[in-house]
């Protein structure tokens, strides 16, 4: 499965996996892919640097990536002024946080022990704290630094390239990725509506040919909905240059969830579990449906406050549920294909099914197309 | 582009059309693919046989089909008892009735001349006025009989099959596929969420698959997100046996949407000016997205009614829209695909692109795949 960018990039198979974890990223690049490991729990800057030293230690020299979480769209804040995080925080009104209090007393959720940090705390919506791990990045070899949310300032974009780094960005819609081109954004990641996490509302069947004419030269990834050799085969078909997986890898084994219960729920879900909510960080993201998507989602509830404020409203809340493991709140981001993960498997078993399926997809596109010798 | 369903039917090309028109339907057939009139539009039986004769005149031989919509969720009634329109009518809530009139005046939409019909009035839902398109359709030598919204009723199924017309029923999710298997239809076609008309939340890149597999070895039509020959290639490696267009249509020379203002607002359209609304049937439906459509969206507003009461309350207010070219108001059911539809061309030049696009797509996935004999 090559392209003129998996070529470019020195990989034996166009599949890109975005994880929050060093080991599934590390072994998908050993597994012939491109591993991306997620920034965004990372607040501090000497926990990412522990975790690339892993990934140098783990990849034996093959290539891999960042993905950080810079949102095109800031708090507003005086010009030239960048807010703390404790001056954002003072921006959330009182109601919601009672908000959250009733929803986790309502479910019985323990507290966490006293001076028990959240685990879940995600600062690296912050345009600060992403700049921190940036600072400690591009001390690595990473080969692809990718941004969740808008084109990454020109600043960011220059100093990558400067690292000989190539920039990648997810876009929702055509225009997302025409705005990328312009900021001189390598690769743009055409996320549908189905993906998991951030996404917008135009599926990708739809999405992918849109946004691979939008930007042609340039390479296009297919995100969203793919989690076999067959969506592979058909994302590639639309024009792409490469898939880009996120989903798929939580199930991994070498994924680490920190709760059975998480994984067994991502077991038993099937493609209708999922719903695109702002529940998370203000922005919609797909993920798992519960009760804790449901609450935030309802139109009698205080509804959902703009990124970064929401995120770091509930971040204690998710910690809280996940740690306790309490079933009808427990969530996380997913795409659709969370139908189609119904058992735990390596990296390397996932990547083999994904290349073993491809083939299978294509000798059957042939078939139809009547390629007598094929 | 031939599968074993399309070998079945005796068709050159496994492309599916559903419309509303048959001058599009005959061209599509003796295009090579296999036009399916949508038939909810005829309230009038002699209406229907009127246009099944110019089918049967234009098609030289070749099949064809036609689509019936009979609900399987019905308004409820009295067992063995069948309400009547006025019966149903008498069911709309006069506050509904003000809100209409109140959203007509406030575009000073006007009134349509005494005595003039509503055009756009639509009973085809209703399943005595199904029955009654059935009892016309099985007098022609259709090949196929698609229903809508679930299963048709046993007697239905049974009917067709004894007239040798195999049975198509759309599905959006993998459960209602497994309905259909289970009463006996002969082929499902997953509508995906990006489709135009009713449609659920599962993208096609996952419906299309999930699908194959839960009604194997029932052959599957992939629906939504295509209108190019990329995108028909990625429904057929995704496991399809063919797909299913509608919105592509809605363009075609052939078309005959008697709205210049209507075609012109198809042709000027991007992927992301679509809603999935209940505005027009009471069920979830894709369409333009309009000022109608907030209006009935809009959480502030009295809401939808639920199918049949929804198309009866709206059916003289949308005829008024058309009629009088009302632009903010104007819209009608399309998929995202809307945002291809560029340029009005006739159905032979589209089938000729599709399948143009088709091949080229098949060369592009065999180099990725490095055959080398392709």
């Amino acid at each position: 499965m090559k392209t003129e960018l998996s070529r470019t990039l020195g990989i034996e198979h166009a599949i890109f996996g975005f994880t929050p974890f060093p080991a599934v990223a590390a072994a998908l690049t050993r597994a012939g892919g491109f591993g991306v490991l997620g920034a965004v729990r990372y607040t501090a800057p000497e926990d990412l640097a522990r975790d690339l030293d892993w990934m140098q230690e783990h990849t034996g020299g093959l290539p891999y990536g960042l993905d950080v979480v810079m949102p095109a769209k800031k708090v507003e804040a005086p010009e030239n002024q960048t807010l703390t995080e404790a001056e954002v925080e003072a921006m959330i009104p009182e109601g919601h946080r009672a908000f959250v209090r009733a929803t986790l007393a309502k479910h019985g959720v323990p507290e966490l022990a006293e001076g028990e940090a959240s685990g879940w705390r995600i600062t690296g919506w912050m345009e600060q704290v992403a700049r921190n791990q940036l600072d400690v990045a591009f001390d690595y070899p990473i080969k692809l630094l990718a941004n969740a949310l808008g084109s990454p300032p020109p600043d960011v974009v220059a100093r990558a390239h400067d690292h000989g780094v190539l920039v990648a960005a997810l876009a929702g819609s055509a225009r997302h990725a025409r705005h990328h081109a312009e900021a001189g954004i390598d690769i743009v990641v055409a996320q549908g509506y189905e993906a998991g996490g951030h996404t917008g509302e135009i599926a990708s069947m739809v999405l992918t040919p849109e946004v691979v004419d939008a930007v042609a030269p340039l390479p296009v990834l297919a995100a969203g909905g793919i989690g076999s050799g067959e969506q592979i085969a058909a994302g590639l078909a639309l024009g792409a240059q490469g898939v880009w997986l996120g989903s798929i890898w939580l199930t991994a084994t070498e994924a680490d969830l920190h709760s059975r219960a998480l994984t067994a729920k991502l077991l038993a879900a099937g493609s209708g579990d999922t719903v695109r909510s702002r529940a998370l960080t203000g922005k919609p993201a797909r993920q798992l449906r519960t009760e804790w998507t449901d609450a935030w989602d309802d139109p009698a509830g205080p509804g959902t406050l703009p990124m970064p404020l929401q995120g770091l409203l509930v971040a204690e809340a998710v910690s809280r549920i996940q740690k306790y493991e309490i079933d009808p709140l427990l969530g996380t981001p997913v795409g659709q294909i969370v139908g189609r993960m119904n058992a735990e498997r390596s990296v390397q078993q996932v990547v083999d099914e994904l290349t073993r399926g491809f083939e299978k997809a294509v000798d059957r596109i042939n078939r139809i197309a009547g390629r007598s010798d094929a």
